[in-house]
């Protein structure tokens, strides 16, 4: 039984932060394209915003890894 | 059962997290490229943000380690 | 039985509070690029709406936590 | 059996009330970037909306609680 | 059995509600902020028209208050 | 089995209700606001086709009740 | 069984009908205040394709009726 | 057994002529507002089109009528 | 069995031409309404695609006949 | 068994023909409204097109009668 | 049990078909349209098209009578 | 059990390829219309694509032919 | 029970694949046609972007052949 | 049912991997195309989004591989 909760947290963990990272890269794409002379304070933007996403997704791998050892 | 429990409820607090964050983070630099010169003022708009939507995911990813622990 | 019944509670709870605050608080960042004067009044209207929001899925977390005890 | 009951009930009166006012709040954050000479009744129109938009999640948050106490 | 028919009753009835009543306020006020002018007939049948849209749910909650307190 | 039964009716009904009324209400509101000066018969037409779409969920709640107090 | 049978058939007759209608009638009403002059034609139009739209759901409201009867 | 098989073919004969006569009824009032001068055309091929849409959803309700009637 | 496999037959194809024909009706009615003169080529070519949509669910009926007939 | 799986096949038979023949015989009205000189051409087009879409619904309508007879 | 397989595996490859075609041959007539001298052109594609998307479902077909000759 | 998992991974493949085969031919031909002087470019890089992404789906198709003859 | 996981896992590379390379060879071939150019540029970059989509797919392939062997 | 567990996981993360990277490199493309000047910068860009989002989805990979091997 805890094999398959090690499952869903790891697959939703997996969707959330490649849905939430897919955005916020992607809008930094295109917003470099439209103003380059502030690419450097998108990306800079960019990567506080990849660390906040991927939080709460790392804590639900933890959880799983947890769940994967747990007897 | 409560592996299960555990798993569901980080599993959809990491999609929340993410939903949530990317659209406020991809929102912030799209409009960070509109009118460049209030992005400090953005981004400081978005921290908060960030802050306040991750307040309930959190309590969710503690209500998953509550399970993890329950007997 | 409890414990599925509080995964669900603070599942959906985090879902809907990171649905509701990223609607309003990237709407709110999409306003003040557009008028920057009114960017006080805004942020204002920002922290009542999120407080509004936030009120039913505090209580389903704690509707969550009562589950988690409830023998 | 109530136990999930009370989370079921619980959990789509939040995210009920969170896409209700959501949808609100941000469309007056919009209209009050586009008229913001009338924004005292935009925001008053906001209150009674919010208002009356809570009034059935609520009644489903006491229907919760009244599972929750249900032998 | 009847607690999660109670459940489904009263869940479907606030989803329903905020739906139908977050649909008719945001258009209110988004109408009010392109003719100001009207703004009073504009309330005067949103408020007709939340009565009417809250008629029917608030039936689905009475008929949850009586499958609670069905034996 | 009948209680489920009930709560499916209601549900739906309440569902079918709010969301008829509430697409044909904003749509008056709408239209209200780009043609103010046929607002009366915008009105009319919004109480008919009300009354026309509660037709059939009416219906359903009756079918909900008779199911209520089914043996 | 048969009790089932009769919500599922009112619920979808309810959400069929409310569908329906709600489009027709919130296309009049656009229609009406794009073209105010020929209101009265499109109001006999809507009320034709109204009972158009209501034979069938009405029908199913019949069968409903029929297996709330049905021993 | 056939009491759900009756409520599942009526139920979608519902929403299935529901939906296929609300696309047509209301595309034929928008292209009467569009074009007033050919809406008695437009109405003869909506009233062919509806009743060729309705051909099928009633031969589902007369198959849902003798399942009703299958011992 | 057979009873609902015969219902699943009949809804399915019920849906599914009323999907088709709406989809075709309601664009034929579009173009007769852009391009008024060629109405008859159009509406000729609505009948013979009319014929070929309704083609396979009618052999789905057919079917359903066919399994509320066998034993 | 088997009379399910039937109608599984000659429903989605039906479902997929009319949502393939309903997308190229709509659009084959829309561009005979955009450039009627070539109507011809597009309808000779469009009669190879449903041809090929319908090759493989016919294949699955033919599993479904082989179905029925299977023992 | 094979008798739902090959149900399953035709029904998916029918509507698989549909859509690719469906989608390839509409999108050709609306080419075909935009720009009329390069018909031959783009009917040429159009038919390399259809072999290489309907390869994979015919092979599902196959999987399909496989299933319904395995004993 | 083997029957249903060869019918999912071919009913899948099946699925996948059409998707992704008709989202990159239909773009082919729209491009072609767009740019009839690069069309054989644009054709060469569709043969790549098509190459590439039915590499996947025939690999799901091989282990649907290796369920089949599995014991 | 090991082959239905091994057909949900090829099931579903194959559906991530295809959606992937969809996606980027579509956009490739748009962009040529926009920017006939630099189309050798974007095809570069198109096979390094159809190569680190496939990985993670592949992956899944080798998981599945491996879960097909497993006892 | 570690095998199972071990299908889920690896899928989601094919499907996670594949959205997420799909959707950074066609926005990548589209950007090359509107400002090719800035190509290095976009393309480097994208190979840190690329590798950031491919973290989780390949700790999901891994999960999968430590479930296959599982006792």
């Amino acid at each position: 039984m805890n094999y398959i909760a090690a499952a869903i947290a790891s697959a939703f963990a997996a969707l959330a932060a490649s849905y939430g990272n897919g955005q916020v890269i992607s809008k930094t794409l295109e917003s470099m394209a439209r103003q380059p002379e502030i690419s450097g304070q998108l990306r800079g933007t960019m990567f506080i915003g990849v660390g906040m996403i991927e939080a709460v997704p790392i804590m639900s791998i933890v959880i799983a890894f947890m769940l994967l050892l747990a007897k």
